[in-house]
């Protein structure tokens, strides 16, 4: 099969088009013929060699999400059969026309929802849903402050909040596409946004909450953003780490985390058991895919570009011109 | 009534005994006659000037915990009885010979166990109880890494990881007192104890665990410490910050909280609101109280000083050569 291969670490011309021995499934799992990946900030830190792909996965092809159609399926696996539209989570691999996963990892597309559609939905949905949801327990009713609202995590975080009936505020970093970011995150529902200049945002998101605060924060950014978020979470607020583009230092006033009660939590979807991973693909089966079925959640598409210019789309997403996700066609 | 009332911001003499208007039971409420009240360090700093009391707690009258007898019940109190022996939290005013609070939030001593013993439990153990138990969910088999084990809340801790099943490993800082410290956190059922100089210990908790580190940190002591809890916390681990006896100011890793997918929370027990200190004091009566029955877990006094000496007791918790904790005898 074809794969794009970490050559060595780099810059985004070591990703080279190779062909490679296509996998095979073995007892409970099944085989899926890709048809669309999507990139993810992981995939940068891997392909620079900053973050190695957990031991279940190839070390040298990077792609973490996938849409595709079954074509093998190994022994002993009921739920799944040669034909079904699937997409999911990978602990890697998925720059390749072919890749082998547990079936209880891979969930069903729903009807009428096209593969290039469903191939902008895992990480990018499951991330925000994982932090926001299930981690944080945002209710409706309830305040969310999603950072860099326009990343793929972002623009999923504001539909969701919006599905639940929570409210959210959404900031892009000050610049040229800020307003631009703004207006297409305030037409996926999100209901204020901020254009910040360094980091000062906690001020307005008082403002907006009537002193209250955010009861939840979806952090991407981190550095100097994790210590105004304390200063505008909400009394007993919870912030979810999932990103640090803005590095990985933060100097913390404890006092504040102590007296508002106020949890900090680090998340991660991969390296996680596959116990766990279980539970993720549940919830895209159970709670993610019927909302995009009925268009209450729709995946935000940037670019697509073809597998052999997978350096290309490393450097668009490293360049957060974006706003969404960037794909990769396949085949 | 007696009570000592805190005159204005300053050292310790600036407590005061003096006689003041007793309070009376409203609807709902009870009046209970107290026997023995204990400190804790938010004394110390609402002494100061520096925490004031919650607005339904009398402003200039310290003290958060009692033990002692009902004297007068107000309407529509069925639960509670003159005569009955009662202990528990308060938002305020327990250096005193009386306190009024609503009769959801008081406890009843179990038979057998004094009120001098009674009044060394409610805030040790219910913060060692809310924070690893109901907040970090500590379980049987793992491992809690205990900071300032000598404290109230430390030798509370130790006693409740070992009533549960699970492992500790305390801490106190190395000086003179340490190793007697040490011996007697050990004697409570204290696994592994370390006397650390500067905020060295992450290296010695991953040796004890073999690698794996803590599932949970009791953080009493703040500042540098918290960057070693992420050093030497387990994937999934859970710090709870509780005290702040080093500072309020932390720099901190992200990056290890985001791959290890640990979680900070700050908590205090006081200034709650009504339904949360009701479902404290039901974690007194149904869980803490009976492991109490039992000798499971021992309360540990330090001194007892007469009412009239509060500034006394205050000069010697603040000299942390105290073990335990440190009791008023009211009458």
């Amino acid at each position: 099969m074809r794969a794009i291969v970490i050559t060595r670490p780099g810059p985004p011309d070591v990703l080279e088009l190779r062909e490679v021995e296509a996998p095979w499934p073995a007892r409970g799992e099944v085989r899926v013929a890709i048809e669309y990946a999507a990139l993810n900030r992981a995939d940068l830190l891997q392909r620079l060699g900053a973050y190695p792909a957990p031991p279940d996965a190839p070390a040298d092809i990077p792609g973490m999400e996938y849409a595709g159609v079954v074509d093998a399926v190994g022994e002993g696996v009921r739920e799944l059969a040669v034909g079904d539209r699937v997409f999911g989570i990978a602990g890697g691999g998925t720059y390749a026309e072919q890749v082998v996963l547990p079936a209880a990892v891979v969930a069903r597309v729903p009807e009428g929802t096209s593969l290039e559609a469903a191939a902008a939905v895992p990480e990018a949905f499951l991330t925000a849903w994982d932090a926001m949801i299930t981690q944080a327990g945002l209710t409706a009713g309830e305040t969310v402050l999603v950072h860099a609202v326009g990343s793929g995590v972002g623009t999923a975080a504001v539909q969701i909040a919006k599905a639940i009936g929570a409210r959210s505020i959404g900031t892009v970093r000050a610049g040229e596409l800020a307003d631009e970011k703004l207006a297409r995150a305030a037409q996926l529902g999100m209901d204020h946004g901020l254009a910040v200049r360094g980091s000062g945002f906690a001020a307005e998101v008082l403002r907006l909450t009537g002193g209250a605060g955010a009861d939840v924060v979806l952090e991407l950014v981190g550095g100097a953003y994790l210590g105004e978020d304390l200063a505008c979470a909400a009394l007993r607020g919870r912030v979810l780490l999932v990103g640090l583009l803005a590095g990985a230092r933060a100097e913390l006033d404890l006092g504040l985390l102590l007296r508002r009660r106020i949890a900090i939590r680090g998340t991660v979807l991969r390296a996680r058991p596959l116990e766990e991973k279980i539970g993720v693909a549940r919830v895209l089966a159970r709670h993610i895919a019927p909302l995009v079925a009925s268009g209450a959640l729709r995946p935000v598409i940037d670019r697509v570009f073809p597998l052999a210019e997978a350096a290309r789309a490393h450097e668009h997403l490293a360049s957060n011109a974006g706003f969404g996700k960037t794909l990769l066609r396949i085949r």
